[in-house]
């Protein structure tokens, strides 16, 4: 099935229509589709080629939600018509112990949305900045979410999980004091479902402009980084700390606001390494440094089953496919409350 | 009380024969007379004042084994006769969540067995290197191997505790590959209690030489760490890597050989930071770089009972007082298997 896309057939290209071909619908595979697509970082550095490795034409998008126009034989799970999203992962071994134990997300085989080995035309995965997306069953989930809301659902799908992962795995709940660093795409989600999961949530930014903002988001208090005194007085305070901020930092500043077998976990990867953290930090307090990296299927299904009982979606700014290149620009410079959704309707 | 010791006036004296007073025995106090103490790398960046802030005179010791002389009229755990020791802890502040949790160790308030604040003259603790110290009851440990080992029960006080604790904290048992890092004091003590719990042990080394020692001490294979090909055939294959390694090193080698949701904890502090560990690799496996410093006093006292079950003391090699500076030195160039104690009989 021919069907359009957003694309790029280089590095220094911009993007632009495409046409690209989907497989034709397998016993086990899902047709979707696609009616929204989320504008995460990666999907930047992929087409930039910033990371290692990007193979074109480059066709990003992994925050994908739509509706179900076709299912194979043997596919139980999903309809025609049903509404359904996928993230930043189409397929895995399916048989290692993170496939069993519903990680796939940490299988050594996942296939990644975009840029991935696949036997399909034209040898990579191209994701979801198209009009239509054929899947295995596994990877589709169920949105339950009200229609109106679609699209944004659709940062749920990367952006959602990638924080509701670290936050359920180390406890995020009653009681917890938990912080959230950086209020951008993820950190804005990770306020939202840190507050709902019934943490105590102080958010951290840099800029004293987005206080009110993250007080908006459901943070209980906000902390700006650059004020010691204001830092000081969360020292050995936390039980755990999402760190959402990519750009290299100094990671020490906050390991010293963790309390005794406090954790923080990484969930962005800097291009160049952060200061290296100081050893005494972490052997003081028995403190951790942890990463963590978006999620398994099973409990993507459970964050957007939690999000829809809880009236969570993301706050987004819906563009035209023919503006991606300005939307990229503007997410450089931050200037994005809190993540860009593109209509493919539009396409 | 007057007693004789070893110790230093300044940073840059030899240690030499000291003569300290120590406090009259109180109601919850245990006098103990010192029979050995082990000889910890701290001892001696301590008494040098390579760390911030030593005060002279300064007698080091924190590895420390004896017999109680007498006790105050509320002590209820111990009497006269007692084989007794005490480790790196003489005070906490008996009532933070740290304290009233058993990990005094963590307590903000912990007055460490040497160069920690005291009402005693001269207004700060003085350690092992001497013959008899005053210690409040809570922070005495019972010692029940044979008397014939008792020398070389010392360096559990310090060494022991402080693997014992992170292989317990992290599950160290049957059913899991445990790496330790480094084959010295605390190396070696880890290796034979990682072996004991149960553990399938892998030791690292960086020294052909101490292949066979490893194996001696209970481990079930050894990698030579500067072996790239021997690395690399236990990637993504632990749960847990104790590492005992206080000089700058590369933490990437072996954060890689963890598996999913595996941790490598760190029990030394390098003088320079290590090189900056890289993100993805925390990120990838959702794996966790963690601290851990000694133990908590029931858990010490845990450590020796489960030593004297097993049979496990440290191996050791005994000085004389005044040999104390060799020792160091040779300490130094990593020239001691495993551990020096002092026989303070010498004195």
């Amino acid at each position: 099935m021919d069907v359009k896309a957003y694309g790029t057939p280089a590095a220094d290209q911009p993007l632009a229509p495409l046409n690209i071909s989907r497989r034709a619908v397998g016993a086990h595979d899902v047709q979707i589709e696609i009616l929204y697509c989320g504008i995460c970082h990666s999907d930047l550095h992929q087409a930039r080629s910033e990371w290692a490795g990007t193979v074109y034409p480059c066709v990003p998008g992994h925050e994908i939600v739509g509706r179900v126009a076709a299912v194979g034989n043997h596919v139980t799970h999903h309809k025609e018509g049903d509404l359904v999203g996928v993230g930043c992962i189409v397929d895995s071994c399916q048989h290692c112990a993170e496939c069993d134990d519903g990680l796939e997300n940490y299988c050594d085989g996942m296939i990644g949305t975009y840029n991935a080995p696949t036997p399909d035309a034209p040898g990579h995965t191209l994701g979801g900045y198209s009009q239509q997306l054929v899947v295995h069953e596994r990877y589709v989930l169920k949105i339950t979410h009200p229609e109106d809301q679609l699209a944004a659902v659709a940062p749920l799908l990367c952006a959602g999980i990638t924080t509701y992962s670290p936050l359920r795995h180390w406890g995020a709940g009653p009681g917890k004091k938990v912080g959230v660093v950086g209020i951008g795409g993820l950190g804005h989600m990770g306020i939202k479902l840190a507050h709902a999961m019934g943490a105590h949530v102080v958010a951290f930014t840099t800029s004293e402009s987005k206080r009110n903002d993250a007080k908006a988001l459901g943070a209980d208090e906000v902390v700006v980084s650059r004020n010691p005194g204001e830092m000081a007085d969360h020292a050995k305070s936390f039980d755990f700390i999402l760190n959402t901020v990519a750009a290299p930092h100094d990671l020490d500043a906050f390991l010293t606001l963790l309390k005794r077998d406090g954790t923080m976990t990484l969930v962005g990867a800097p291009a160049t390494p952060h200061p290296s953290p100081n050893v005494f930090n972490l052997i003081m307090k028995r403190r951790g440094l942890a990463g963590s990296m978006i999620g398994g299927i099973p409990e993507t299904q459970e964050m957007l089953d939690f999000c829809a009982e809880h009236g969570i979606t993301a706050d987004i700014e819906m563009i035209r496919a023919d503006q991606i290149e300005t939307a990229y620009e503007r997410m450089l410079k931050g200037d994005v409350k809190y993540r860009f959704v593109m209509d493919i309707a539009t396409m």
